[in-house]
C-alpha cells in the first residue's frame, strides 16, 4: 500500500510535518473548558457521573454475545458513514472506504486523511476515542498510523474491550437500542438473563410501516409483521392490531421508549371509509396497482394510533425530524442505506408538528415526548413548540432533544443548549445521547459534558449566572444524569 | 400550602442550597457589560436617557385612573404568559398558574420555580424587575419568597408605585398603546386632559377585521365597527369607509402609529367584482354560508387600503410577522388567547413581504414602516428587505424592528442588532420597545441598552470600531432615544 | 454644495466631532487579528500569497485597454449598488446617488454618510480600499472628504492605478470574469496577446436563456444567440446546438468555468415531445402567444444539457442560489438591474438541489461544482448537500462556496467557514473571491485572510486545534491560494 491512496490534487502542499508525528495532542484535562469555573464544574460535578444513553443504534446481539472485535477497522470504520463521507470528500477511492481493501489499508487511508479533518467534529471525536479507551495520546496520521493500528488491535483482544467491557469502562448504566417491531428481542432477553450490570432496553421504531410509497417493500414488510404478530393483515384494522400486538410484546420485554424518523409530521388523520377501502385494495397483490393516493393520511392515522398506545402504556415517544436521506442514488445502490449520503433538509416543520401534538393533547393522549431537530435554522421553532404542550404536572414533559446527527458537535450542542435556554427551561433537559452505531462513541458524553460545563462556567464568570457552585453544579448534574433517570423512571 | 406545589420528578436533586438564600445577586452596575468601554458607554451615555416606548400593550384605562395594584401577583403574574408557560414546563398544576389558587400561593409557586429558570430570559428580567422598582437585591426562591412578597406588596401601596408612578420612576416619556379601531379612546382623552407628564398615544391595530375565516366572530366585529364608525356596513366599500372613519377618529385623538399582526403578508390585492360580490353575500346572515373563498385577497385589499391611508396621514405602520398562535386548543378553551401556547412559525416571508411593500412603493403610498420578525432564521431576510424600499429622503424610512417576543432577550437582541448592522444601517435604528402588558417591563430598556453598549464597547476594544467615545456615544444615544424621537416626530 | 445633501431627521445629534477628523484609523497590522497566533498565521503564511480571484464581474474591456479612471467616484461609486442602497437608507436624494449630481457632489454625499456606516461591512471595506491602494489612513467624513477626493484622483492618473496597475499592486494572479455566451471575447483575446502578466479567463454565464417567462426579451436573446453561434434556432435542439457552439467557442478561448444564477435549482428534466412542441411554437413570433406553460421543465432540460457539456469539457460549474432580485419596481425602471434593491430570499433549496446534482451524478456527468448560498439560515443545508456528491477521487470535488453577496463580511465569512468546517472538510476549501464589479475590491482577499487566520488562531489558542504553526499555516495557505490553483488546474 502506497501513500497515494489518497488522490490529492497534485500541487497541494503536504499538510504534515514529520517532526510533529508524535506530538502530544490537545486532549488534556482542560479540553473544551476555557475558564476556571468550567474546569471545576466538569471535574467536581459532571465527569464521574454514570451514563444513561437512552437512544442509540448499538446492535443488541453484539452486546448479548459480548463480542470482541478483530480490528480497530471493524469497530471504528466499518459502519461509520461520517468517516466514509469525509474520505470521499478528500478524494479517497471507494475501494478504501467501503470496498475490497484490507482492514489495514482502510485504516491507513483514514489515518492519511486524518490531518485534513481539523475543525470537523471527527477530529475531536476520533482523537478522544483513541485516547479513551485505547490510551493513544498522539495525533493520527500516516506516520503514526501503523503503530496505532497495532496498539489498538492488541487491546481489542482484552476482556475490557469486549462490547460489555467497553460499556463498563465508560460507566454506561443504561443503553436504549433501536429496534424494528418485527424483532424478536431474543438478544435483549439474553442480556437481561445474563445480569451484565448494564440495563439494555429496546426501543420501538416502526419506520418501515410508514413507507407505503414503495409498494413492493411495503408488502414484504407487512408479511414480516404478520409473522411477528400472528395477525393476518387484510385491512387497516388488522394492521393496527398487529402493531398493537408488537407494542405489547415490546412492553413485556422492557421497552418504554418509541422512536420515529420522519421528514416532517403527517397530519393527525383519523380513519375514513375511503382510506380504509383504498388500503384494503392496496394489500391485494396486483402489479397494475396505482400508487397509494393519500400516503400522508395513512401515515397520520397509523401514527395517531401508535402515539395513543404509547400514552396508554406510559412510554416516552421520540421524533427525529427533518433529514433528507439517501441523496446519492449511485452510492445507495452500491452500499445501501446509511451510506453517508444524507443531508440536512429544509422542510417546513412548525404547523404540522404543532397540529399533531395538539391533536394528541386535545384527546388526552400526549405521552412524554422528545423532539429532535436536524436543521439548526429551526432550533427556535422546535424549542418554542415544546413549550405549548407541557402539562399533566410532569416536569419537562415535552423535551427539545439534544443536538442530533450533523448537530452533534460543539457548535450544534451549544446552539441547542442556547435555544433551549432562551426559549425554554434548560434545567429540565434530559441531556445527551450518542445516537450511534459504535461502541466507541461514548466519549461523546464526555464531550457534551465539557461543552455544557464550559457554557455554564462562562456565564458564571461573566456574571450572567449566579456564581454559586452548588446551584450550578446541581443544574449540570441534573442535565448530565439525574433528569434522564427521573424522566425514564430508571 | 406545602413545598410540593411543584410536582417534580422524585429523584431530582434539589437545586437550592439554603445557605444561598440571601446571597447578593449578579445585577450590579456592570451587569451585561463585559468590558471597560461598555461600562463607560452605558453609564455616561445611555443610562440616563428618557424612554420612548412607542409600542406596547399597557391598558390605557389603568394609566388614566392611575391604578394601584393589590399585590405583586396582580402586577407581575396575572397576565404574564411567559411565566405561565415556564411554570407549566416545570410541572406546576394549572391551579397555581391561572387557576383558583390565592395570590400568595401563585406567587410562591413562581418563587419555588424560580431557581430553575437560570439561562431563561425570565431569570434576568424578573430579578431586574425586583431590583427596580422594588429594591430587592436577593435571589427569589421558596425561602426568600415570603419576605419578598410582603416587601413588594407594601411598596405597591405607595404613590410612586401607581401606574403613573412606575412610569415616572422609569423616566418614560412616551407610551404607545395598542388599541382596537372600535375603542372610544376615552382613557387616552382623560390622560391627555390630566397632563400627567407622559405622552400616551394610541396605536391603530385592526387585526380582527382580517379574520374573515371565522364568520360568526367576523360578523360580530362588523357590528361593533358599525356602531363605532356610524357607518352601516353592507359591502366592502362601506367597510372601508367605516375603517377610514376610525382612522380619522384615531388621528384626531393623537394616534400616529398603526400596527398589524400577521403570519405573513397577504398579496397586494385590488378589489375585483367577484370579491366585492362574495363579500356582500357573506355579510348577509345565513348559517348555510360557505367559508369565504379568497380570504387572502380580502385581507390584501383591505390592508392596501389601510396602508394608503396611513401614508396619507403621515403615520408609521408596523407589521409583526410570523408567529404560530394558540397552538394548544385545550388551554385556549380553558384560558382564552394569550395563554402562553404560542410559538415561532416557519412561514415563508420574503416574496410576500417584498411584493406588498413594492406595491405600495410603486403607487407612492409607502408610509414609514417597521417590520418585526419572530423567527431568528429570517433575520437576514427581514434586514435586507428593508433596504429595498427606502426613499423620499427619509432617514431610516423602513426599519427592521427590535427583537420581538421570544427574541426580546440578550441573544435575540444581539442577533437583531448584528443582522441590522451587517445588512443595513444600525445608526438609523429607532431602538427598543417593551411590547409588554406589564408596567414592570420597563427594565427591559435598561437591559437593551446594556446589551447594545456591550456590543459596541466590545467592537471598540477589538478594533472593529473607532475607539472614539463621542462618535460611538452619539451612536448609542441615537439608538436609545433620539432616533425614535425624530422618527415619530415627538 | 451644502452640508444638507443628506436630509436627516432634524433632531438627530450630529455623529461627528471635528476633533476626530484626522484621527488614525483602526486599520493596522492587527486589524481583525485578535490573538497572537492569528497575527503570526496572517503575517507569516497568508499575507504575501498571490490572489486567485476565480469569480468576479470585472469588465474585461477595461482590463484589455488598461483603463485609467477619471475620479474616485468613477471607480468607487459609479457601479456600487451596496453604497447606493446605504445612502438611500440614510435619506440621501437619488440625485446624489445615481442621478445628475457631479462626481464631486456624489463623493461628498458618500463622505457625509460615511460615519453613519459603522458596523456595516462598507465601513471596513471602504477604509481598507482607501488605505490600499490609496494610502489614506484617516476616517472618511464630510471634513476629510475634500482632501481625500483630491488625493485619490491624483493617484488615479499614475500608471500603477490603471486597471492592470491595480491588479498588479494586489498581486492578482488570475481573474475569472463573468461573460454572456454571446460575448465575442475579443477583450480576453487582446489581454492574452498582450501578455500582461495576469491570467484573465472568461466564465460562461448563460442566465438569459433561462428567462423564458418574458417572451419578448427571450426572443431578442435567441436572435443574439443565433448570430453569435451561427445556428438558426427553430426548436429546442437547435437551441442546444447553439449553446454547445458557444461552449466550444468559450473553451477555445480559455474558459474553464461556468456560472449560473438561480432562485433555486430547476427539476432535472429531460426533453419531452410536449415540451419540444410547445417550445417550437413559442419561437414563432405571434403576440397572441400564451406564457410558456412549463418554464421549470424547460430550464431543467437546458441546464441538464449544459451541465453534461461542462462535465465533458472538464470545466468547473458554479451555482449562485437564493436571492430575491429587483424588488423595487420604481428603482428598477429608473436605474435598471443591479440597482441595490435585491435581498436575501427564503426559497426552499434542499430537495431541488439534491435532485439535480443526483441526476447528474447518476449519469456520470457531474462536473466539479461550487455552490454559493445567499441565506445564512441555509448554510448547513448547503454544506451537507455538498458532502453527498463527492467522488471520482477528486479532492473537494463539490465545494460549498465562500460567503456570497450580503454574506461577504466578517460574520458571513465566519459562518460559512464554520458551517463548512463542522459539516464538511475545511481543508479542501478553494477560498475567497471578490465577486465584484470594482477593481478596488481586492482588499477583500486580505479581509478574508485576516478573518480566516483569526478563526484558526483563536481555535489554536483555545486548544481546539493543534498548536502547530506548520500544520495550521499550511491549512491557511491551501485555503488562501494552493487549493484554488489545484482545483482550477492553474
Amino acid at each position: 500500500m502506497s501513500e497515494n491512496i489518497i488522490v490529492m490534487s497534485s500541487t497541494l502542499v503536504s499538510p504534515i510535518d514529520p517532526k510533529n508525528v508524535f506530538e502530544k495532542t490537545i486532549f488534556n484535562n482542560d479540553f473544551l473548558l476555557h475558564n476556571q469555573t468550567a474546569l471545576l464544574l466538569f471535574h467536581d460535578y459532571a465527569k464521574d457521573l454514570p451514563i444513561i444513553d437512552y437512544h442509540n443504534h448499538l446492535p443488541p446481539d453484539q452486546i448479548a454475545c459480548n463480542k470482541k472485535f478483530t480490528s480497530i477497522t471493524e469497530v471504528w470504520l466499518q459502519y461509520d458513514h461520517y468517516k466514509w463521507r469525509a474520505m470521499r470528500g478528500l478524494g479517497v477511492d471507494e475501494k478504501y472506504i467501503t470496498g475490497q481493501a484490507t482492514d489495514e489499508e482502510k485504516f491507513m487511508a483514514w489515518a492519511t486523511c486524518f490531518p485534513e479533518m481539523v475543525r470537523n467534529p471527527l477530529f475531536h471525536w476520533s482523537q478522544m476515542e483513541l485516547k479513551k479507551p485505547f490510551g493513544i495520546n498522539e495525533y493520527l496520521n500516516k506516520y503514526s498510523g501503523p503503530t496505532i493500528y497495532k496498539k489498538c488491535n492488541e487491546q481489542l483482544q482484552h476482556d475490557s474491550f469486549s462490547t460489555q467491557g467497553i460499556l463498563h469502562q465508560f460507566k454506561v448504566e443504561m443503553v436504549g437500542t433501536t429496534d424494528d417491531p418485527c424483532d424478536d428481542l431474543v438478544a435483549h432477553q439474553k442480556i437481561r438473563e445474563d445480569n451484565i450490570g448494564i440495563t439494555v432496553l429496546p426501543s420501538f421504531r416502526p419506520d418501515k410501516i410508514f413507507k407505503i410509497d414503495n409498494r413492493n417493500l411495503f408488502l414484504l414488510y407487512v408479511e414480516k409483521l404478520e409473522i411477528a404478530s400472528g395477525v393476518k393483515i387484510h385491512d387497516i384494522h388488522s394492521l393496527l392490531q398487529a402493531l398493537e400486538n408488537r407494542v405489547n410484546y415490546f412492553h413485556d420485554h422492557g421497552c418504554r421508549i418509541a422512536d420515529h424518523g420522519l421528514s416532517s409530521m403527517p397530519p393527525p388523520s383519523t380513519l375514513s371509509t375511503a382510506l380504509e377501502k383504498e388500503f384494503e385494495n392496496y394489500l391485494i397483490a396486483d402489479n397494475s396497482m396505482l400508487p397509494f393516493s393519500q400516503p400522508d393520511s395513512f401515515a397520520g392515522a397509523v401514527l395517531m394510533f401508535l402515539c395513543s398506545l404509547y400514552h396508554k402504556k406510559g412510554w416516552v415517544q421520540q421524533f427525529h425530524l427533518g433529514p433528507l436521506r439517501d441523496n446519492n442514488t449511485r452510492l445507495l445502490h452500491l452500499i445501501g442505506g446509511d451510506a453517508g449520503v444524507d443531508s440536512i433538509g429544509d422542510f417546513s416543520q412548525a404547523q404540522s408538528l404543532s397540529y399533531f401534538l395538539n391533536a394528541l393533547d386535545e384527546r388526552g393522549r400526549l405521552a412524554k415526548t422528545i423532539l429532535y431537530n436536524i436543521n439548526p435554522a429551526d432550533n427556535e421553532v422546535f424549542a418554542t413548540i415544546c413549550g405549548n404542550f407541557n402539562g399533566d404536572t410532569i416536569k419537562g414533559k415535552i423535551q427539545y432533544g439534544s443536538g442530533w446527527w450533523f448537530l452533534d458537535q460543539k457548535d450544534g450542542i451549544e446552539r441547542q443548549l442556547n435555544a433551549l435556554s432562551y426559549m425554554g427551561t434548560l434545567s429540565t433537559f434530559v441531556g445527551m445521547i450518542t445516537d450511534s452505531r459504535s461502541f466507541l462513541s461514548y466519549s461523546r458524553h464526555e464531550y457534551f459534558r465539557r461543552v455544557l460545563c464550559n457554557l455554564i462556567g462562562d456565564d458564571m464568570e461573566k456574571g450572567l449566572l449566579p456564581n454559586d457552585m452548588k446551584w450550578m453544579g446541581t443544574l449540570v448534574q441534573n442535565i448530565c444524569y439525574y433528569n434522564a433517570k427521573a424522566y425514564f423512571n430508571l
